[in-house]
Formats: C-alpha cells, structure tokens, sequence
C-alpha cells in the first residue's frame, strides 16, 4: 500500500515528512508560489510549492512546479512534503510544503458538472457527484446505520439470511413486477422478501433479519419511488401481536441513530446544518381513524379513494404529532383490511381492521410492519377473499400447513430512512446509483 | 411476546416454573406417562406429562393428556411446567413436567421429507429441511462470519455500498447473462458489482465492500454453481499491487473464521464432525505456472483448452499445499493475460501476466483478485484486445476519465467458503434457496 496519512489525521502528528494521497480540489498556480488543494475520502489539505528562479529571478522550470503547472481538475495523486502546523491557514490551519508530487491518473479537463447543475445530470456523472464531502458522507452514514443495526439483531440471536431474488411465481401481487426469461421458463424479481422471511419460521429459525435489494416496476417518477431499493426487513417468532414488533423496530431506530449521532454528529451538523436527534422510546402510536380525525380538524381533506392516508395526510398528523409529542416519528395502527395484504392478521375484536402499522417518520411513511397470520384455513381464506388464486400461493400456503409459530415482522426502505434523517429531498442523493423508470446509468 | 426461555438456557437456571416455545420433534403417548421432545432453534428438551388416573386405574382423558395424543411432529407449541434437573435423562440432563401445552399451529401428520431424502427433494421442502439442527447452523454460522467481514472492513474505515442490480448493458460479458423488458428498453442483471465497485474509486471511497446477491445465466448443474449467490466484494484504492488486496484477504479470513471458531466452535465439532482452523498467516503464495509444474509432478494432466488449471488441478495444488504447508489456503498468482478479463493489469515485466490471483479453499476457488488496469488509454486497449466494444464500455471508461487512483479488490462467493468451512459436498447445503438452471422454488 502507499503509506499514506489520511489528511483527517494530519493535525494530530507534529510537524514532519508525511505522504498523502487524493485528488485535486483546486489549483493557484501563481508565479512565486503554487497551491493545491488535495482532497481524500477524510478531508481537504493545501500543498504549497514555493517556486524556484534563478539569479536573474526568472521562475525555473522545475519539479514539481511543472507537475503541478499541468494538474487539472480532479486528478489523482500522491504528494509528499513537509507537514507545518500555521494557524494562518484557513484550510485546517496546517499546509504541507511540497517535495514532490506524483500524478496517478490525470484528469480530462472537461468538467461535466457545476456545484450547480440538475440532480439529473449530477446522477448522469454520479461518481463526481459523490467526491463531494457531503454527498460522500451519507454513504459513510448508511454504513454506520445498517452496522448498528445488525449488531442490534445479531446481539440478541438474530440470524441474518439472504433471501433469493429470482422467484417462480409474483411474490405479492402481480402489479410492478420485473419479469425475465429464465432457461426454459419465466422467473420474477422479488417485490419483497416477505414469503422467504416466512419460511424462516416455519424453519425454526426464530428471529431473521435480510438487507437486501428489492424491486418494483413502479414508474412513478415520484421523489420517494424507486425501482429498485434496499430493503431492511425483520421477522420474529413467538409475538402476541404488532405491539412486539413496534417496540423492537423503535430499539433498533434507536440503536441506529445513536450509532450514527456519535460517529457522524458532528459532521453532519457541519455539511447538512441539522442536528440528528436521537428519538425517546416509545414512540407515539395512533390509529388510523384518529389520525384521520386529526387530519381532518387541522383543515387536510384527503384525496384518496381508499382509506388510507395521502402523503399530505402524512406530513399532516407527524406535524401534529411533532407539536403535540415533539416526536419526529409516529407508528399509525389498525389499518383496515381493505388496505392490507391478504397475510396481515385481523383484529379478533372487529375483523375489519388488521394487526398492522406503518411507520411515518418526519412526514414520510418509511415501514409497514404486521403480525402475521399463521393459521393456514383462515390465510388461505383471506387470499381468495382478496381474489388471490391459492393454487398460485401453494408453496407458500405449505409453510403453514407444516407448522409454524404466531409471528410477524416489518419492511423498512433504508434510503427512506436516510433520506429523513438527513432531510433530503429525494432519494436520488441517497442512492448510491439510484434506478427508475428512465434511469439505469450508469 | 411470549416470555419463553430459549432452550439452551434451561440448563443454567434452577428449578422452577419456566415456560418454552418450539416444535414437536418426538411424541411418545403412554399409557402411564407422555414425553414430547421439543426443539427450538437453540436446542432440545423433554417435556414430561404423567397421566391421571381414576381409583380404578383407568386414564383421565385430562388436559394436557389430550392435547399432547393430538400433537403431530413439527407442530408448534407453547409448553408451561416444572423444570427438573435429573441426570438421568439423557437430553441435556434435565426435563419439564408439564403444567399445560397450548398448540399454536397444528402439523399435517404426512412429513414428507425424511432424514435420508435426496437433496433434490430435500430442497423441494427446504424449510422442513432447516429445522434440522446441523442445517440451522450453518446460517447461524453464516450470519457470525458476515459479520466479523463487515466488523473487520469498518473497523478500518471502509465504507458498505449497494450496488445495483439492473444495468443498462452487460456488466463483463454477454455470455451467461439475464435480459429483462423494463418499461420501454432491457435491462441486465448484474454478473458482478466489478464496475460499481471500481466507480466508487473514481468517487474517492477510498475503500469499499459490498455483500448482496450476483446473478449468472449458467446452465452448469455442479455442486459449486448457482444461478444466484451472495457476493462478498472490496474494492481497495491506492494499492501498490495485488499483494496488498491479498494480505487484506488473509486477514479478513482470518477474522472471519477467528470468529466463527470462538461462537460455534463447538457445536461445528459435534453436529459436523470437524474442527475450524483458523488459517495462519501469510498464506502459501505459488505462482500458476509453478503451481502447474507440482500438479503434473503428481501424476495429473490437466484437462483444460486455456491456461487455467481444472478442478482437480485444484484438489491437487492444494493436496500439495497441505503436505508441504499444512496449510487449507493457498493464493495463485501471474494469471496469463490469456485466461483474465480486460480490466486486470498487466505485469510491467511481462504483459502476458497479470496482476492478478485466485485463491483456493480446500481444492477449491473461492476468490478472483486483481489490481485494475486505471490507466484509460491501456485499459480501453486492452478491452478492444479481447474483442469488447468500448462504445458499449463508454460510461465505466467515463469513471477513469476524470481520474481515479490506483486500486484493486477481489470477489469472493459467501456459499463456496461456507461450503468448504464446514466440509459441505454442495452448495445447495449451505445456500438458504438455491438457484439453478432448474431450481427457482420454493
């Protein structure tokens, strides 16, 4: 490896020779003296290369002045000098006093994008929108999330499984659903890996967690739709109701955004401006009909034909809840039937409501979690009432049929969440390389 | 939820009430006494239930007597009694008199899987197939070594990124590869993250890994292919060579399998007859020519058109590796240009070598690693060399454009090393679905 320091660590060291590696911010190429401004994945530091003239104080045409003279934009490479600590400099208050300079990849002039262009052409040319500090830090930020996340889990006993993605028959409904030739036959991208976490009850396995892709022919053009998305999915045996899955998905947001307020805090409340507030348990939960009535007292005529909340019904009751609780997350409860997939369990009191919740989070519904229903007469029952053709959910119907625990679980977007807590306006920027309906590349 | 007691944990707690959950493995319904072993995931336990009499000796159809005639093999229950520990009951010591049993779902009596069901069959039930012990703990092994690769890589600052899996064109080559309708055009899925990986270099990552499913259209029926699997991926920047993505490999192994041996040592031991090594460090490195000279040597005459060694090449090279060695890993290194893919660097002392190598596990190859060619001029050379389109590469051309630094990184399959770790003759063992050419249920 090139022994380089990661320029965050610079400030720490004394005074003395240093290596570092990264490319090109900036460049003042001056006649007595040339800067650069070298930027890593840690931070941004400022080489300096006082110039050379000879006695008639004609500039000399030496290394690495003529280096440097030629870096453009965006290159790549590795720089070795003097480290001197001067609080005069704004960059850090340190610079690095150049030896030499080595160039590893130089750079097409040709800038294709502005602090200043559109989201879309920033997608187009992705990896220079990502050597942005702050674009840069959220992918830093999902990987501390999803850590603590699983090591919440894998604490207490959860086993992590990797549930297939190409399946034989639709996995929930056969709306937006990815279809391919496969050999002899026609397989599907799985919408959900909710079957497949199923399973792992009636495997035995006891508590599963899965992060993984998900896809969905959806071609909304939405800021919150993609076609493709990392789910963060959980399942648990032996529950009473959705109350036990509620309060272990809000330990684990807690358990997250600890991790990521301690880690990244600071840094986030330099590059974003917000503060991550780590949220106190338990959160507020509120039926649904409640939550319309609030809705509907603070003046939001809902505009939808079923019964289910609109987004504005959404940004809606987390405003009530925020002013009422000042809670940025709110679980809605007893969702109706008419609303919920065929394997959601109904209320033994009114049938007509579920054993179900979604999550909304500063606004944003970002989860729908349910206890299951494992008794196999009732959930066949329930597909064909939901006009599911049970031949088709045989295999699926057979996990049940063999025995199986009360269990449930939920399903979390993980750029959601991120998205949220980083209040971004669109999943794009928090999408490693996002994909919709008009957006594979690159 | 339920206030079980997992089963393991039984043995450390008095005697005392205690209630546990589980499936009914055995039932024996005598006339005087009944016993149900039931397993969860963590183990097993007797439950004893003496039945009731009357003055004349003739049994009381009483509860939990009744329900426990009812019970069926794999049937879920909740079981309440007395914990006893009594050495003379040869599972774990100890046993439960019942107080009551209450079933949660009923089994079909037909099982139809035995213990010596064939695989394919076995798979056609897999989820009856995973409450065997030895089964469960292979994804409890799985879950254990993912999770020291991911502790060890963010412990040293990389950063986890999903790539995705729908591409606008192939992602290495057109052979073997999924074509979907997506909305007006076709989309691929992704052989590899081999060029997402490498974007995040361009992106100034720094360094990155990336566990989540690859997909190959290979008709291969062979113990070690699948349609579908876990990748494990890393992508390193600023590396002098391949060297430096080896040494970062060993280490990882040996965090991985450090860690399995601690927490599943000793059940590995007795459900699977084996003990884990953890491999010593630095593993055995000998070059492919070399080791093709050693293979001859023993008697073997390698059955291949190109340059690479066959499966049993690899048995035998390792064969050679463990006698000489005693070691279970050995790296290969100088792959010819001939047998790697375009975007591999090439020796400077000779270009028909690459800066590349394989790793073998037990006979087997686990892991493809290579420093990339970074420079564009040679590596759009070197892609028209082997017969590419670099129109077709334009936008992963586009991320060395702009500049990138030297990097490198391997990709590894999750079921191949597990496969190996616990002595496995399949992946369908060690996969939680399988994937093949004729496999897409359950």
């Amino acid at each position: 490896m090139t022994e380089r320091v990661l320029i965050k660590d610079l400030s720490a060291l004394a005074d003395q020779t240093v290596t570092v590696s990264g490319w090109v911010e900036t460049v003042r190429d001056q006649k007595k003296v040339q800067f650069v401004v070298l930027r890593d994945e840690s931070g941004a530091v400022q080489l300096v290369n006082p110039r050379n003239t000879d006695a008639d104080g004609i500039v000399i045409p030496d290394e690495p002045a003529v280096t440097i003279s030629a870096l453009t934009q965006g290159s790549f490479v590795t720089a070795t000098g003097s480290l001197k600590h001067d609080e005069r400099v704004k960059l850090g208050g340190l610079e690095i006093k150049l030896d030499s300079l080595s160039v590893a990849s130089l750079a097409d002039p040709a800038t294709p994008i502005a602090p200043d262009s559109g989201i879309d052409k920033r997608m187009d040319w992705r990896f220079l929108d990502l050597r942005v500090p702050r674009n840069a830090l959220i992918f830093r930020v999902q990987t501390t999330l999803e850590h603590a996340f699983r090591t919440y889990w894998i604490d207490r006993g959860y086993v992590e499984i990797h549930t297939p993605k190409l399946m034989a028959s639709p996995s929930e409904s056969n709306a937006e659903l990815f279809k391919l030739d496969y050999f002899d036959t026609t397989a599907y991208l799985a919408q959900s890996p909710q079957f497949f976490k199923q399973m792992a009850q009636s495997a035995g396995f006891g508590k599963i967690f899965d992060i993984g892709p998900v896809f969905r022919a959806d071609p909304s053009f939405t800021s919150r739709h993609a076609t493709e998305y990392t789910g963060v999915d959980a399942e648990v045996s032996w529950i009473d109701s959705h109350e036990d899955v509620m309060v272990m998905q809000e330990e684990l947001l807690v358990a997250g955004f600890t991790a990521v307020a301690q880690k990244h805090g600071a840094e986030i409340s330099e590059l974003f401006g917000i503060d991550i507030v780590v949220p106190s348990i338990p959160f507020p939960r509120i039926p649904l009909h409640e939550a319309k009535q609030i809705v509907a007292a603070r003046g939001h005529v809902i505009d939808r034909a079923d019964d289910d909340l609109d987004p504005e019904g959404e940004r809606q009751i987390a405003a009530h809840v925020e002013e009422t609780f000042g809670h940025q997350f709110v679980f809605l409860t007893e969702y109706p039937t008419s609303i919920r997939p065929f394997y959601h369990m109904r209320s033994d009191e009114n049938p007509a409501l579920t054993k179900s919740y979604d999550l909304i989070f500063r606004g944003t519904e970002i989860t729908t979690g349910a206890q299951r229903e494992h008794r196999v007469e009732i959930l066949e029952a329930q597909a064909v009432e939901k006009g599911l053709d049970p031949r088709e959910l045989d295999y699926y119907l057979d996990f049940f049929r063999h025995g199986v625990p009360p269990h449930g679980g939920f399903g979390m977007g993980l750029a959601r969440v991120l998205m949220l807590m980083l209040d971004q306006g669109n999943l794009r920027e928090v999408t490693y390389l996002f994909r919709g309906p008009t957006r594979l590349t690159p």
